[in-house]
């Protein structure tokens, strides 16, 4: 079932650990089969040295086992609330990653200070925002979905645009159109932290011109991008 | 004598090296035969690269040595006293981490500022209390295990629930059911140490939910834990 | 065609890598070839993992594509016109490196706090002014290298003697003789962006003695260097 | 001449590539037989990745090449001078690891804030004082290494019990009875400047417990030493 999506998210989750976004059994990568309204996703608290495609989970969009002999990621209902929410993409994933982690811990959007973040993420990265702790004790994980989804609806921020969230006191969600997609946006989103952290150290009050973040994100995206090589 | 304990022993000795946790010689490992009343540490000053099970030594519950070649290392009479009074714990390690060792020459105790330090410890890691200059001449490495008991006690914290603490102007011990978990402990508090200096940088009041503390801790802990695979 | 230079382009670019100054496809190096008014560099967004000399790109003094059938690098008009502006040079480098880009970021030089950095750069690394949007909006890449050059003439800084400088809420440039003595530089600047970070964190109006700027740097440069071996 | 030494200065100047001490061809070692008079030291400005035990350089006391195809690191001054002042050392290390130089080019000393430090280095690592312009333009090196001297004669520090000095504005210098240990006080030198630095961000007015300094510098020196293993 699905043979070739686990191989993807299976090589997704072993990415985080390559890029040093992965401590222990932390983190999880996701993708959807919007054809068969099925997800694949890491197994809950499963080593990362002897994980294998067939170990990925099967889950439908209720977040039940559809296949797969382990439980799958106890942040499950995270994944499936944003692929119900926003419809263009087909892969998340969710890291502790060091810098990323500390400005949700700060309770800080990551601000958009330069080339490097613009080239990615269109907007500042925002912190969602606090959730009610009846909320957090009821389903704790469908809620931290539900406030990525309520705070870029709050800020009109496009989630193709800034494919990224911090969620507040825990960690980075990171999406995009595919799985490997949304890996490199973790990677991105990561070292764009460790920069903005050190630029605030500098200059707390640093700024990024507009005009410049309007020209380098539609250096890499819209219909005028002209980084890269052209689509055959 | 304790084969099995000291390939066990040895291995986590070398694993604190390949999470880099250990320069040069520092850094112990121990765990604990009960029903012996034995315990098998890491040999004082050797070499990691060269460092095999054989050269673990073991030690009675006075410090004496059982076997081993080796002089056990200088910090046994702090592992024996947290063998004595937690016991429940397997395992002990202590490691000059520079994160945990920097929170601890600060004086201050790691606080819990996000899920990812609630998901191990369940409350602020402890900076423990100063030792009187009669004790640290008299027989030091005793009262920085006594320091670390009495502070929880004082605290009222539950050793099995925050399983580490930082030894003021010293460093972090960590402890487990295991010295396998013992050193998972050791590796998520040099993390979560990171993340909390990281985030007191970007915010200095940075204080985390109650709620999330209490939902995150009993994800993976408790009666109603839901992180991971359902034990076989 | 220029087989062998885009050995060395290919070569410095993937040095970049190794060196610890490129993320994902971030980052290019190019070199000159001033007989043939014609200069190779990396083409656009393309994976370091799978990157071969013939896949360098040749462009002409205007940008234009001279041979290869990839994209150049989309920072190409700024290379061109640092190889005009600045005669002697044979090589430029251009990477988001963390430190350097944040002190692009926060806007400020790099200030000359110690002989790591005087051994290799003679003055402060010049930040570039501000970009007018017009610019920005027409020709920004010409217009990165165009504040590059205006900002070494309005300081009086020779671009021989201080071969680098940070872009604006971009990132370093660096160049050289060679494009292995830019990629050099470019790894230098890294070191002493880091190191100058740290130093303003423990001393923030530390000060460099200029006398030792003069010493430092004339031990490796000028006619009476004593560093390295005597140039057979 | 001197074969067993080379093949030890040789090792000694890769070992800092290992430990992360030394970027591009920076940082040197050196060691001493007092027997002959003679020190062997590293080439100036060659690779680490080529380097023999044949490339290293043979001077007499007054920096005069004794054997050796290669013109000696243009430091040796700096190390005749501690040879010379500090009889018992037997080797001497170089580096501009980040954080010793950032304490360097802060004109600071590195405080004793922990045991860490305290087990290796019985004082705070006193920063040299500057040294006046003549003295820079005249003999620079030699200077380098005077006011080493000259700063532990006036702060009373013994050389043997603390073997590191910060020289302002430039970087580290450590040595010991072998140049193997010079080497290993370089590590510890980094690793105490990075979690001193760590622990001023999180408490500028931190402060080590005098007792817990004697202590901790006595097991591991002097007659009552009880780190690591009896020698044989």
């Amino acid at each position: 079932m699905l043979e070739e999506l686990k191989e993807k998210v299976c090589e997704a989750n072993l990415a985080l650990v390559r890029h040093g976004l992965a401590t222990l059994t932390w983190g999880n990568a996701s993708a959807i089969d919007r054809g068969k309204g099925l997800a694949v996703i890491k197994p809950s608290g499963v080593d990362y040295a002897s994980m294998r495609p067939e170990d990925m989970v099967v889950v439908d969009m209720d977040g039940k086992v559809a296949e797969g002999r382990y439980r799958p990621s106890s942040d499950t209902p995270t994944h499936l609330v944003l692929y119900k929410a926003f419809p263009t993409i087909g892969g998340v994933v969710h890291t502790h990653s060091a810098h990323a982690t500390a400005w949700a811990q700060a309770a800080r959007p990551i601000p958009n200070l330069g080339t490097t973040h613009a080239d990615t993420f269109h907007t500042d990265v925002p912190v969602t925002d606090e959730i009610p702790d009846d909320r957090i004790r009821a389903a704790y994980e469908e809620a931290t979905g539900d406030t990525i989804v309520e705070t870029f609806r709050r800020l009109g921020i496009d989630p193709d645009e800034t494919p990224a969230a911090i969620a507040v006191h825990h960690g980075p969600f990171t999406w995009g159109r595919t799985v490997e997609k949304a890996v490199e946006n973790a990677v991105v989103l990561e070292e764009v932290a460790k920069i903005a952290a050190l630029t605030v150290a500098l200059n707390p009050s640093a700024q990024m011109n507009p005009a410049l973040v309007e020209k380098h994100y539609s250096r890499k995206h819209g219909p005028n991008a002209y980084y890269g090589q052209i689509a055959r």
